[in-house]
């Protein structure tokens, strides 16, 4: 296991640093809340967002982006249409994709599409303890959209939802899991600043794209992706402890990190 | 009086504590431009937000919440019929809940909304002076979403308000006044920043939403949490000058606000 | 020449100065990825923002609006009826307005929005140069939303549109572009940080708008805007490298602004 996780953080800091060199176009559907942090995040990491996100221009772009992401944290009636086209351009035109079922399970509109959104097959789901349970039918979903739930809790669920729909599953808490329903990876880096500002989740589920567009295996670049926020996160929390400047500490440490980094912080196991 | 005000002072430094003791779920109905700044400041004074705002899943969170809020900023068709939604909702399962009539006056489909809105019994209604003679028929509204007319003006529209629909108004402006139609306080702090930055009204909103799922006495919450806003912004005002950084500074003092604060900084009458 | 931009240069200080005094209504109809942004923005250099863009409340404010901004960002059924709205309003009231076509060129929904606002007569159009190629009909368009053209190949493209439609023309890029179909000034000023932060265009847009509104020459309030902008960015630049930290200083040098600092440092020819 040492030596996978050797290769793990190899392949972790080679693929940030491909991500900064080719700068892929990541396109986003997501909320209005968390909008403008997802696009600086990703900016940050390297690549070029660009939130289209209208019924007829959705799935174009959809099919010659690096990577898309579905964010389900304000769907409105109009991008609900858009999700779905954009979901089904993805998957004829193979273009890699992130599901990120916010306030799945509790919120009815949501959770019916989430559900037709996983089986147009995204190349990764990434959420919350409860978000992924939910996702799994295994739970009651968020409160509001906040975690209830251990991430440990989810490992089940994060296996099924790998299994069934030949998706990485990426459970985001105190301590990250990442699975492909065979391996799963835990990661224990990070801060609890991450749960007082909003849209810390949200920003990673970008981050999660911009890596996926590398078309590497998504495996490797979901844990690349959820390793170097969680410690650009903790280099953050070292500079700026109080909310407001921590979230532009995050957008600092996201746009200078040296991927070598990753190794040197990284708490994997 | 004198006492009466430290009988406030006392309740607001209990409130503010019970308030991240409790992290009580507050639904926001609010526009695209604040949204953000919004949940940070409600995730910074200690409580939970969730911006769940489409027909079908707000008058469902509305029933659960600890509070809710609608601010009618930029509203658009779906957002305006899960606003009425929400409220029926809120008024049928006793949640108690904000209104924030942005713009009112002399923009005619916020307006019209408004006036709906009112009837269906929020616990509080916080604006601007414009915007709350507007609301009483007392005047023209806002120029664009400013308001043109001092606090001091809108004392009798406050105080019809609160009479008329059993609501607590809180009127924003260099002296916040908070009335329940019978007591009148007014609380002169704050800093000439708050109109440097878009929002600044927006985020009182969810502030006030936030003290109000405390479900004690509304007039009693609205003063705490106008107060600690105001004392707050003080704080920032005193690190940071400009808007940009006094945007980051107020979220950090409202993060690391000390109850104790609010009876040492605090210029009631 | 040399004359001619010693004139700017001064017209330039004093419009900045006049805008400050007389804080003109600015209304935007913008996109969510951005507006917080364009919002704090227009506020910082002295004006007043109003993100008004619904139908039926558009249309009315654009009549007694200073001046008026379309970004087709995220350009969504209702804020596309708005917008056709309000350009009309504003066209008939001879209230100025600014157009920035994001995205056009590869997006169809835009694209065809954007060529029939640009019928109502803009007074300014700002972009970058694959937008504004693509708004002449000369080139793909952008990537994503973001430029895929140097400001120098778009100069024949924004002249013939600023002879077409009478607007003034303002390419943005590393130098960038002011033309009114017969005069061409470029301004080297900014800084590359600028395309590490998302919507620093877009908040151009708003400030073109926000000058635009002093009801002068637009090709000199345009040029000011552009140059006051470019300045504030790189004074930004000179405080904060990285994208976070970068954003808030750039709202801080916007607010800050002294109207000397844009003859001083200003680089144009």
């Amino acid at each position: 296991m040492t030596r996978t996780l050797d290769h793990i953080l190899g392949s972790s800091e080679a693929l940030l640093s491909r991500l900064r060199g080719e700068a892929p176009l990541v396109q986003c559907l997501t909320n209005t809340v968390t909008t403008n942090l997802v696009a600086n995040a990703v900016l940050a990491v390297g690549a070029s967002p660009a939130m289209v996100d209208i019924p007829g221009e959705a799935g174009l772009l959809a099919r010659s982006a690096g990577a898309m992401l579905i964010n389900l944290g304000t769907p409105s009636a109009e991008q609900r249409e858009a999700m779905v086209e954009a979901a089904q351009a993805a998957s004829e035109a193979a273009t890699p994709w992130v599901l990120d079922p916010v306030g799945v399970g509790s919120l009815p509109i949501r959770t019916e599409l989430a559900r037709e959104l996983v089986t147009l097959r995204p190349t990764v789901v990434r959420g919350n303890a409860s978000e992924i349970r939910a996702l799994a039918g295994a739970g009651a979903g968020a409160r509001g959209v906040d975690a209830v739930d251990a991430v440990d809790d989810a490992e089940g669920a994060a296996i099924e939802i790998a299994r069934t729909c030949g998706a990485v599953v990426a459970v985001s808490g105190a301590v990250d899991l990442v699975t492909d329903g065979a391996s799963v990876v835990r990661i224990a880096n990070g801060t609890n600043l991450f749960t007082r500002i909003t849209g810390a989740g949200c920003a990673l589920g970008g981050i999660v794209a911009a890596f996926t567009a590398l078309r590497d295996d998504p495996f490797s670049t979901t844990v690349a992706a959820c390793l170097g926020y969680a410690v650009a996160g903790e280099l953050a929390a070292e500079r700026a402890g109080l909310p407001g400047s921590f979230a532009v500490a995050l957008l600092d440490t996201l746009g200078g990190l040296e991927a070598s980094l990753l190794r040197e912080r990284a708490r994997l196991s």
